[in-house]
């Protein structure tokens, strides 16, 4: 976890990672490193075929490659494939092999926009977990009324039982404060109404002892506080997370269609006037857009794994980059060791 | 269930429902009276405090007095009200007696816009379940892609059964086929992956239970598909469903003050630009309102109840009044009642 000598995060990419790979990630590294903010505070190691990965390098020719190195492996963990079988079997995968080298201490960081399910398995086999985590989670931005919501567990867990919710507050918890630089992030637990005893019975006890956590828990909070930004964190078992965040990824395809057909039931006024509007629902729908926030991250895992879409546009995989610097700077995984530490000595943390 | 002699059929209201009860509550009456499709197909029972409800039904003089009668009721659940114990004790409230109405046979449906929960127990209690039915269930439509979408159970139900889950998609199929026309609908189960075997365990045992059950069953499907219309019918435990429809119901809200910034932020152009876009947004954002839908149907109740929000419009209150004369009219419970037994005789109908 600790930068290299140089004083920069060593990032590991998985240039094999999106449907369009390795260019789009290729591509991705170069906008990262082409950032004028970050672009030299970190170096990478494209993990994936050699030849492809040089082929793709090869069409940004003022990329810096003193600061990137390439490690070849053979295989790629498809998008249909098991993950739990596929990592297993398939260790010269640019996704076996890249978690290798950050776990070996040869980088900080591993992005990768591959098979969700075999990043979440790779990671927990060969990084482990941070001691005391009973189960990693992956934590979401949602954008709310008052900035940024985190919510997790998004998709990494189902069937959670009431002691690792109340791990998801504490880790998503320095998450915002940390990386959303909130200094006292609000914990809310996901339910159907606010009242405490409100809900499924995992939820009921899980109130319980997220009361005693060491977080700012304001209690239960609805569907509808996510936008609102009513708790900063939002605590929620992976089925239920994973189908929110599904369908708030499916928003801006709705509303686009919705406006094409009124643009053409219309006359030639609405059409005008729509046109005249367009600018500015690209930027709204921009801000919905998982693409903007580049990744989540898997916390819990004793090092920093940052997973994207299959879809990430190189725009995105810059975004996963930058996010996996700051992580690692801001010592994320330190601060939940702590906690969780913490709240075995003193039993309150689950 | 039968219309009355007239034909008409014969609803009651509670009017103490809403906020702004008994205002809203009469004046979406005296709307739905006005309608010239369906306004002359009901009669209704308007059920609260007999002074107020006369005094708002004075602010309404073209309305066609022979079709309304009043009964008194002097209690009224609050919003804030604990159901059960508000049904048990509040005997003269505005939705026990309404019930009673329905239930002696002198009316077929009831529609309230009161405290959510307590019309749930209250219609559960009262009106019974229909034959075979483990759980009443709430259906909700969501707008998508392809027309609507029918999500259940949407808050009737926490930790449900994988037993509930299938009636639940056998009764929302027939409410999406004779509600909606779709003559086979399709069935889908909410999860976090199209794979059978995918998701929590009770997902995994409701697959197999619904592959068996007399409905279109397509198997899983994801956040997404709501909104895209991948299945006709979404089938999920009542706290996943109530998040999703609590969160969607935000999304307009969201948006809104996101345009909103972007229009301070930008020039004179920008406004201009925003100001001609409004009335499109509006109509689009029309369409994803609750209200436009008027309340959702409790089905697997012996008898038709229609739940509304706190928050409804007198536009609202009318598309309940109409949505609970064509259930009536459509015979959406007797053919809940003839698919259960059915499935009771050959065993998969749950």
């Amino acid at each position: 976890m600790t930068p290299s000598a140089s004083g920069r995060v060593r990032i590991v990419l998985d240039a094999m990672g999106t449907e369009s790979a390795p260019a789009a990630d290729v591509a991705g590294a170069a906008e990262a490193m082409a950032d004028p903010q970050h672009g030299d505070a970190f170096e990478l190691i494209l993990v994936g075929h050699r030849e492809r990965i040089e082929a793709e390098l090869g069409k940004h020719p003022t990329l810096d490659r003193s600061r990137v190195r390439v490690e070849d492996a053979r295989e790629v963990i498809g998008m249909g494939d098991e993950p739990a079988q596929a990592v297993r079997r398939m260790r010269d995968s640019s996704i076996v092999r890249g978690l290798e080298i950050h776990r070996a201490g040869q980088a900080d960081a591993f992005v990768s926009a591959g098979n969700t399910g075999a990043v979440m398995t790779a990671s927990t086999l060969i990084l482990g977990r941070i001691g005391g985590i009973s189960r990693p989670t992956i934590a979401s931005l949602f954008p709310s009324a008052t900035g940024f919501t985190v919510v997790a567990d998004v998709g990494a867990n189902v069937d959670t039982k009431p002691q690792h919710l109340a791990q998801f507050g504490i880790m998503a918890s320095i998450y915002a404060e940390l990386m959303l630089g909130d200094p006292r992030p609000t914990v809310g637990l996901l339910n159907v109404g606010e009242e405490p005893g409100k809900g499924e019975n995992r939820a009921v006890e899980a109130f319980e002892l997220m009361q005693a956590a060491p977080i700012n828990f304001v209690g239960n909070v609805e569907g509808r506080d996510i936008l609102k930004g009513t708790a900063r964190v939002v605590v929620c078992d992976g089925f239920v997370g994973n189908i929110v965040l599904k369908f708030a990824e499916s928003v801006p395809s709705l509303l686009r269609s919705r406006i094409s057909g009124v643009a053409e039931r219309g006359g030639i006024f609405t059409k005008l006037r729509l046109a005249a509007a367009r600018g500015i629902l690209r930027s709204v729908f921009r801000e919905m857009d998982y693409q903007e926030y580049g990744g989540v991250p898997l916390l819990g895992v004793d090092g920093v794994s940052i997973i994207g879409h299959g879809g990430s546009t190189p725009r995105a995989i810059r975004g996963m980059i930058l996010k996996a610097e700051e992580m690692v700077r801001r010592g994320v995984n330190q601060r939940i060791a702590e906690a969780i530490a913490a709240g075995q000595r003193t039993g309150d943390g689950g």
